[in-house]
């Protein structure tokens, strides 16, 4: 039956880890997925033309570029998929967008909020499907999480705990590097953004935040030798509102030492409670208020068949996504909302929106005063 | 040995849950530690004679009182325990320091920090002892954090997360009670001050807070058939400035569907961290950056002889310490601050100071501003 | 109302850390229980008169005596209370229950079943009320999953998994001692006979095992100088087939590196599952298959009032039973077996089958053979 | 650089859920690792031509066959993968081996030993390459647990404890199947295999043991609308003898309400411990009995870069691999197999190592009796 399908042709910029792992999961995707399309690799664009040409080869391209600009512009190519450093974002996507394709683009999409908002419009009215890499919320028990708190299971929901915390910033003497950089950096840019988003996804739209943010390591070892002043936070917090009426807070910190992964929420409702680790993400814990009081007790619910569409990647429960798992299935979401069949899931109005967020959060932090984010929600 | 050791001789106010704890609390302290006193239960008081008669009989004392006044007037008596009402803690603790007795007092002290101060001055111009129940502190887990932080295992402290979230106001049908009382009520007062009182035990001083409180149930069902609105917060949170320049947060909430006890923490230094949960008090999970990278993770130390004073409770590891067991490592340590062999570990100032970060931070969410802390250290 | 009550007055033998723990065990449950009777501690005896004097004072005794056997024959003591070293416990036991005494005794009961049979069919005949020292089966979590099983919501129980290890005995140069004497020692009779006991109090009668043994180190230092052989198990193991149908194993190690309390259990039934560890005897986690597919798994449930009598000794649920308060629950359990408000918990008859299980995992590991161990059943 | 690599042709025989898995794999493994040959998935074979060819489209082969007999001759085809049903696999796996092709085989290799044997020994006779699917033991916690151990890090081993329970045989009106054939079939078969595959891949040859066998539910519906009588065990156990003088135990039950993938182990040495559960494959648990008392425990180790190939996967630690990328392991491991780079991980003396392991396992419980394994050792 696959043969009648239409083809979409697929061209990557960018080939390093990123790239790999978008490659990766397209074809991850059309292995486990029964996809609208027939995806075609068709060229990968590199800094210069011979390492796209090995690139293709182990990345399974056709075609190879030394020129970006002649991958955006190839009429056959249907999707850009922007995997470059994230400087380049905005003008490379603005670019593909003009030449009306398809595009999938890293997070952030750009540094501030207002580029963002040029490229989700600029899509909007190049009629173009777009994304942005929002893995986490890709994840089974994560869409379970957010069918629990729709469905009314939970109750009225009344508080939000969220956190992305990591280390790898946490070394006084790593370098300075991009991630630093005092437009569009940050923990809170970075690592606050997957916290944001993962709050707006399960309990709907933010409407005010009162921001915290803290520079732990005051200078970083720069490239000359010296040591470069560090003007953006290593930790960053919010205190929430949302339009439901629920409250929350959010946490972001690369300087948590120990931690990996703690991409972690925990939400208390009138009726149930559910808390999420990222470090075990095939895992959900469901408290019941209404189950017996002497057998009662937050649930551990193990990733299964039970929470599409893990079903696709294992016939059993408990044997586990994996990271590049949750790749796949966010690549099989957006060829499904370019085909027409859902609504795009996390669109460059999704990068827009959370950039917003972010700085919202950083406005309010420097003024300590309540800052809106209501007017821009999607 | 026990021969020669001075008498202290005990009344207590209040026969309630918390009376029955105390006791409890005298009797296990003497059996459990080395005590510099040789305990004698002196007299309780209840409101009637009557009730107090048939307490001493079930909790151990040798007389009763129908009146506290006498109690506290009573030349015998050493040491004052008040376990009454809060309402009455502020009257019956000066009257205790005016008679020159030694004063035990769960907390809250008094519903404002004014009238807390007035009591801590009142036991230092007096010359008296006083203690506060933070029994949380005397946990053998919290006293390990403490001095692995304090000898810099940790290194720099940068960041503290703090909880303490239950569910027994979460009901919206339960009654208005004492603790919705607008003076001195609310989940921040009541939860918040343990995650406050524990925040500074194990990082040193706030200097200032950042506040956020926020009512979930407006009103509650009251004795009349109607019901009242509610004024106080069902949730406090705070950002934090400690004075060696870490940073955090704190959350009280008292509507946490699911939770029982999450007295919690999370500490993150520059060569380790922390992390620790009430609900599992007798572990403590250290992470040790300088471990080799492959076989690196959070360490989960279960309680045992190496951490004083489990060793008189058990003479084995992973026995477990109860609820009552810190009772009674509580009145041990405020014995030994009375016999002059320690410094008070929570005396009055301690109830004092606690009031006081309760009320700044309820004062800064208010206001919407960083509030300063520092002038109250104790 | 505590007027009324008959009192009973206890003789204990033994001073040491166990003689301690029941002390505050007595004083403990008499603060917490509304107990049958008024108890009086009127004598404890020691090797010499002066120990016991200073034991009385400390423990909180009326009188002292350095012979045992006149505590003993003391006409006004009601309940000897035996925790002497293990050798002594056969010999005291018969003169007390000779002497019409209610005798407590800490297990083992005796080395060798046949002698437990003896004490226990002596205490029959004398109408004397017995109890061993079963701490870990008082715990209400235990209750708990003993009610679920026998209500049938596990349905029918199809296989289980005891486990007590400990590390104790570790050390390969750690010193020979009496735990490792060839008659009545090793790592089964001092440990398995806790898993084995916990297996018939959860799932019924045990009637065939075949077992296995394995001596890790096998020689110590000993007093001399020298290495003395090593005849006991430091680690035994047994399969299990229960009068029910159910079948399962249990494994007894004093070498597991690591593990300070590892007596744990899995319980697998057609209907639902438990799972428990004494490292967070607090907790019991309980699987119930009808709960729908996509919210099911393991129920982390945390002690409270819903599970008595966790409610005397704490009013709010996730505050933690310690190990001392399963003490108390005990002596609560033995003192309403003699006033005949319940029959005996763990009466000598329980002693003796413990010790009896122990011995056919014993001569089934040396036989390798499958041993019947029903005629014994109480 | 891939210009110069060999090809390596595929052919793959089964479609099912299985074949899609390998299919999945080989892709992955080609972008994830830089393996010694260029892949081509040249022809797949079903029951007819139609079925083959749409899986031929599905799964990204390039021809197909009605007839894996043509498959399996085909000179271009130079390895065999086998995922057809477990019955299939004697017979075709010989006819790859005659034809001169490497052999990749879904385990069960064979129902029986002896046929394992055959296959075994026709690989060597052959010199072709062969590997059997022990996903389990590709995960990069595993390969640490099993460097631990050999480094010594654990000092001697003293026991072993290893559990493969889960519940998908727990109905008991669930039909009768293939797993059920009194030839080949049981938990032991199905599930111990894995544990005693573990077993000996983590702590070595094992010398004897002692087995258990039970069938719960003594049948099941079939497809004539009757009940067949079930003549395997649904739970086995085994107590077990390492030839390195390790003791332990494992068990296997595929009735284990609630348990979706508990394939866990327990080791403890001398100087430390481990535990592992695959329903959180991405850690390891390590005690350390060196470190310093007051602060060991149990460490968590998160999977990351440390632990290979985990970073080719993902570059930071804490994202966590999934069952999936466990096959692209395996597959890479069978390929540097072949391409003479390492000797071959898992080959067909594995898989019928574990068979004699299993009919070992059998033999002793029908016979109560220790069954020597040693002499099959590879």
């Amino acid at each position: 039956m696959g043969n009648e399908k239409p083809k979409l042709r697929v061209g990557l910029i960018g080939t390093g880890f990123m790239g790999k792992t978008h490659s990766f999961g397209f074809a991850a995707a059309e292995r486990v997925f029964d996809l609208p399309f027939e995806l075609e690799l068709h060229t990968v664009a590199d800094r210069t033309e011979e390492l796209a040409r090995a690139a293709a080869r182990g990345l399974g391209f056709k075609n190879a570029t030394g020129d970006w600009r002649r991958l955006v512009s190839e009429p056959d190519i249907d999707l850009v998929d922007i995997t470059a450093p994230n400087a380049f974002h905005h003008e490379m996507a603005l670019a593909a967008i003009a030449a009306g394709k398809h595009v999938y683009c890293e997070k952030p999409l750009a540094p501030r909020a207002a580029e963002a908002a040029e490229m989700a419009n600029a899509a909007v009215s190049a009629g173009v499907s777009t994304q942005v890499g929002f893995n986490y919320l890709c994840n089974p028990m994560m869409a379970l999480a957010r069918e629990l708190i729709a469905s009314g299971e939970l109750g009225e929901i009344r508080s939000y705990r969220g956190i992305h915390a990591e280390d790898y910033m946490g070394d006084a003497d790593g370098p300075f590097t991009f991630r630093l950089d005092p437009v569009g950096g940050g923990a809170l840019a970075d690592l606050g953004s997957h916290a944001l988003a993962t709050a707006e996804f399960l309990i709907g739209p933010i409407e005010r935040v009162l921001g915290d943010e803290v520079t732990v390591i005051n200078s970083r070892p720069d490239a000359k030798g010296g040591r470069t002043a560090v003007e953006v936070d290593d930790i960053g917090r919010a205190f929430l509102r949302f339009a439901n009426g629920a409250t929350g807070s959010i946490e972001a910190s690369w300087v948590a030492t120990g931690r990996k992964m703690q991409h972690d929420f925990e939400i208390y409702g009138s009726k149930g409670a559910l808390t999420f680790s990222q470090e075990r993400f095939n895992e959900l814990h469901f408290y019941v208020a209404a189950d017996a009081g002497r057998v009662r007790g937050f649930r551990r619910i193990e990733a299964g068949p039970d929470h599409p569409p893990y079903g696709l990647f294992c016939v059993a429960p408990g044997h586990q996504l994996g990271f590049n798992d949750l790749k796949a299935i966010e690549i099989a979401l957006f060829l499904e909302a370019i085909a027409g069949q859902r609504s795009e899931p996390f669109g460059f109005k999704s990068g827009q929106r959370v950039q917003e967020l972010v700085e919202a959060v950083h406005t309010s932090a420097v003024e300590t005063r309540w800052v809106s984010t209501l007017k821009h929600v999607a």
